[in-house]
């Protein structure tokens, strides 16, 4: 998967200084790389059979959706506070500097289903754990992550269920 | 499509009080409901051939991911202010009180290719409006909109240019 870092574009100082930011976004526009990409996903969607894909606000959308409409499998929404209409459930979670907070409506998910939560990058672990908790309060069964790109060095997968599967495609 | 709307939620007074806000979540969680669904959205893919798609952020990434991954056509994403990296192209537009903006990426897409923009929800046609002007200030060829729901008395559908398609599945 080395070679599919030439279509990651790193952005300097974005979206603040001293942050190298990798935009995906150019994979996106070309199907046959994004479904390249996609394949080991898409396999381990096809062995682990989950009950939905959870994807969080807003560029996890992007994979998750795709991955769930592609291959048949209910998508469920984790936004940011005061998105998501109805009764909720919210966890928060540290950030660098501050906190910050996301929510899954009640009832989106049958109790016990099996849940995949999908991003697009993993970094420091925070908005993938929080995910994870709000998975458990919906009454799901959280099984596994999945990531298109992995910061390996920010270590965000040793805040993640060591129990539980963690994927990523390109790592840096 | 009368009887979809019975996956759709009314939520009373949300975000704000005097709306009525319709929660199409509950459809994405169901795949057969969810594929039904998009099946005029498909056919029109299918027919009109874009080279793109192009999804508002970020309830409108759901849809049009999910059309761009399953059919193969490259997913553009047009997002609030200060989410893009690197060169971006944006437009203002009005809301009710105040003002917002669109932007797209430079160099996103390829010149005069076919794009249709998609979104969740047509209300008053702001934000499908300023993401018309994206695709053609950024050289695209915009061939029309798809919602899967549109509020037929906010009149949205009259900011959008006549000689496009404005295709929605659900209209209240």
């Amino acid at each position: 998967m080395e070679d599919l870092k030439k279509y990651i574009n790193e952005i300097i100082d974005f979206p603040k200084d001293g942050i190298v930011f990798k935009d995906i976004n150019p994979i996106y526009k070309e199907p046959k790389r994004w479904n390249e990409i996609m394949l080991p996903l898409q396999k381990l969607i096809s062995t682990t059979k989950p009950d939905y894909i959870a994807g969080i606000e807003s560029r996890g959308f992007i994979s998750a959706s795709a991955l769930s409409f592609k291959h048949e499998i209910g998508f469920v929404p984790i936004r940011k506070p005061n998105k998501l209409p109805g009764k909720v459930i919210g966890v928060n979670y540290k950030l660098e500097y501050g906190e910050d907070r996301l929510e899954i409506q009640q009832n989106s998910i049958e109790k016990d289903s099996k849940v995949i939560v999908v991003d697009d990058l993993l970094a420091t672990g925070g908005s993938a754990s929080a995910a994870g908790k709000l998975i458990r309060e919906a009454g799901g069964n959280l099984i596994g992550y999945a990531f298109l790109v992995e910061l390996t060095e920010l270590g965000g997968r040793n805040k993640l269920d060591s129990n539980l599967f963690v994927e990523s495609i390109i790592k840096y």
